[in-house]
């Protein structure tokens, strides 16, 4: 038998998955490592013995009951918390004029090549089943710019929300995972300088000051400055977008270790890594961007003064806004993402938010940038539509909402249900139906048990678990005088309405309710 | 050269895609079929030489500006017919207790394997890119399964709006795509019997009014019932499904056709189709379970009996809620799906929709059922979770409204601004930034143009074809006298506000405006 092998390949850590598909890669990969063509006999002669063993057609259906890596469900609760952070999003977008578009959940593979560079390998591909090649969307900018090209559209303000794909290694306990929503906001269009973009920024504020999610501040900076500062510190040209990811990194390491990074990898001259040190420890407001335009080496890039000039505009802007108290000129923020041309942002909460007795660091809640010429890389003739946008982290909003809602710190409503009605008695299950008809009718979220003969105590039971205010509970001594009890939930206070008034007085008293659960809807 | 080759295959109308990667594919069928190992040389040699001409990395890159085949993008108007719908169904839905869940937008293949019988070859699967096997979910119902038999739920009312994905030839034409919306309300949970169905019928009616999508009924049989019926008139058991799909076509084939493709296709007896012939043909009420009950064929039937008792019942509740004359017990109706068990029932339009001079046949837009079966088939132990629920066709819905749309029956605003500030004069962007905040903080839906000096006219127009109704018109000496100027869009006349009061005066005037769109929102 071919234990040997299964121990050799234990012994060098390599996990056997026998009842894996991804067997046979596992292997490959280790066997051109070692380049011994004994094991791979060996391995051959244990796969067939496998096969015999457990052929595959006749093998009873057997799969974990799992939902694929990096992904989940989400249940009543995590929905209803969802729905309502998102509808309060939409209130803001709609707010600023936003119009909703949606785009299909994969894309022709070409739409997506050349857009995310190093990151394409993280994009999931369909199988080739005949026809076209497809891949799921990694984003929803892309998708917004084949859209704009597409259909020779000029200008849009439009919002979308949806779900993106990326095969990242998931981190699902910090809320990253390989399924999850994006929430964008863009206007498109060729409109004047930093009017659209210091809207976008407006945008961010009131989404998350209506959040509540705590102190933030906006950092701001421009990529023609940082092009500008990178040239004047003797970075080549070529060496610009690397040393845009090197500074990008800035926010979760020292300053050492992004030095290292740009002279031992990215092959900056240690003297240009000093000058871009120097630069990229400022942040300020108006006063720095006045004192980086009379700076004499950045005075001789043509670049950096447009990406100060552009700076100091937008902050007027967000001065007759009325947020230039949130923002934070950064000439650290750098952006990962290839196609920025303009302004860049992020919101950052200041403070760890507190979850019971623990404390969580949030980080990035918000994000965005001018792209100027994604659109035009679609189009035949190149034609730009310039663009700049935003994007909510929502998935990093709902993961401390989450940690909340677990812990007790919030709590929410799963269903709206206002009247249950209830019977004390049994045979009362023709009553109940006619009286929900009638409430339904009437356009009150009203339930009832599927349970013929249901009892008295799990009925208020169900009330009470689902918060629904009040209940109906009907008796035969009441209906023979023509009258139902009303129960207020809460206060277990009953009084007795006329039958024929029961519609008008369950409207009065949920509208008196002025009931706000956690997401402030309705 | 072999060009030779090229011409054979024109011949024979297959096409040539030398830029399309299924060129292989096709090649490969067309000489599986003709068995000329002459052509497979040719065709190897063609393709190398192909290769050397425009090798992959050198070739600029080029693609077709589409989305895939049978999917599109939706526009502001269709999104924002499509949310009115939605948020409608949505509405009846919470006012049934349905709590809301997700499921992503992939399961794992095994999940979705030996649920759809044939319809299997539909499903999209996502390529092995190692890691686990995935396809595209095809259905909303098999994902709740799943999730109830993983989370070991036994009750639970839900409702779940998503996309759903099949590798179908699509019927664009006829609002059938490869990637579309299902909106499914399902109530599981073990019971009495007929509550949550007779519920759901109801749900159907209240959304189908709402709606407002003109007259229908709702057709409704048993399972039990027609396998009774099967067994009375001869057909055996294991031709029970068989029997079921050919009568599923009834609806829209005629009563000759079903028996021939019985008798020719299915392999069922000419006497026994004869007999079934006579019971799809009835249509009816209770009286018709009634006389049903009486059949001395159908009586020896255990299951038969089971299905009139049921639908006898379903009758009864259906009255209690006020539905009866919307629903009709009709023995033709079959369901094609394997997985129903009891109680089935579609909801039909029964007259055709006129859009503009063109009449539109729309035909089923709800339908489902009870499946007591599916959520054991994901349980270890095969504990069962009884289920019953409905999905509405809302693509079928959707289509007729972009099709009224298009002949200019119905309108609909994409974005919902209330207010637009715009100036007579230049140099007024900072005044009207300042008074876009203080509306926008004031929670007011406002707008203004992104030029420094956009001209009266455009901005005046921008609010006629946007249905803004009210413009602040911005001027110089209006702002010295402390004043600025409200319009009504619609009737064109001019007040002076005083600037103080301007959010204040405002909002009485949007609260007062009673306009409805067409999807009823605010």
């Amino acid at each position: 038998m071919s234990y040997k092998v299964l121990r050799f390949f234990k012994n060098r850590s390599t996990l056997l998955r026998l009842h894996n598909p991804v067997v046979s890669y596992n292997f490959t990969k280790c066997i051109a490592t070692s380049s011994q063509c004994k094991i791979q006999e060996e391995v051959a002669k244990l796969l067939a013995l496998k096969a015999q063993l457990a052929p595959e057609d006749a093998a009873p259906q057997k799969f974990s009951l799992k939902t694929p890596k990096g992904t989940r469900d989400y249940n009543p609760q995590q929905m209803s918390l969802r729905n309502g952070v998102l509808d309060k999003i939409v209130t803001i977008f709609k707010r600023h004029g936003g119009e909703c578009i949606d785009t299909p959940v994969f894309e022709l593979k070409d739409v997506l090549t050349g857009k995310y560079g190093e990151d394409s390998k993280l994009i999931y591909d369909l199988k080739d089943q005949g026809g076209e090649i497809l891949a799921l969307r990694y984003d929803l900018t892309v998708p917004l710019a084949r859209y704009l090209a597409m259909n020779k559209i000029n200008s849009l303000k439009r919002y979308h929300i949806g779900k993106v794909y990326r095969r990242d290694n998931p981190a699902m306990t910090r809320g990253r995972y390989r399924e999850f929503y994006q929430c964008d906001f863009d206007i498109a269009g060729q409109y004047d300088p930093m009017v659209p973009d210091a809207e976008c920024l407006k945008v961010v504020t009131e989404i998350l000051e209506s959040l509540d999610i705590g102190q933030y501040v906006l950092k701001v900076n421009h990529r023609r400055l940082l092009d500008g500062m990178f040239e004047v510190c003797g970075v080549p040209s070529d060496k610009f977008r690397t040393a845009c990811s090197a500074v990008d990194k800035l926010d979760k390491s020292p300053w050492e270790e992004v030095r290292n990074e740009m002279i031992n990898e990215k092959q900056i001259s240690p003297d240009a890594a000093d000058r871009i040190g120097e630069y990229v420890r400022l942040n300020g407001g108006t006063e720095l961007v006045e004192k980086l335009l009379k700076d004499e080496k950045l005075a001789k890039s043509k670049a950096a003064i447009e990406g100060l000039e552009g700076v100091k505009l937008l902050l007027e802007y967000c001065e007759l806004f009325g947020i230039k108290d949130k923002i934070l000129f950064d000439l650290s923020l750098a952006r990962g993402l290839d196609y920025y041309t303009g302004v860049i942002y992020e919101a950052v909460l200041t403070q760890p938010i507190k979850v019971g007795n623990e404390e969580q660091t949030v980080g990035s809640v918000a994000a965005g940038g001018r792209y100027d010429n994604l659109v035009g890389m679609f189009d035949s003739k190149h034609k730009q539509v310039p663009c700049v946008g935003l994007s909510i982290g929502v998935e990093r909003i709902f993961s401390v909402m989450e940690a909340k809602l677990a812990a007790g710190v919030i709590s929410v409503r799963t269903n709206d249900i206002d009247v249950y009605v209830a019977s004390a008695q049994k045979n009362f299950l023709e009553e109940r139906m006619k009286i929900c008809a009638e409430l339904w009718n009437a356009g009150i979220k009203t339930e009832q048990s599927y349970k013929k003969n249901p009892k008295m105590l799990n009925q208020l039971q169900y009330c009470e678990d689902n918060g629904v205010p009040f209940a109906v509970v009907l008796g035969e001594s009441e209906l023979k005088r023509g009258v139902v009890k009303v129960r207020n939930v809460t206060s277990r206070q009953e009084d007795e309405i006329p039958r024929e008034k029961l519609v008008e007085e369950l409207k009065a008293r949920i509208a008196a309710l002025s009931v706000k659960d956690v997401n402030g809807s309705a």
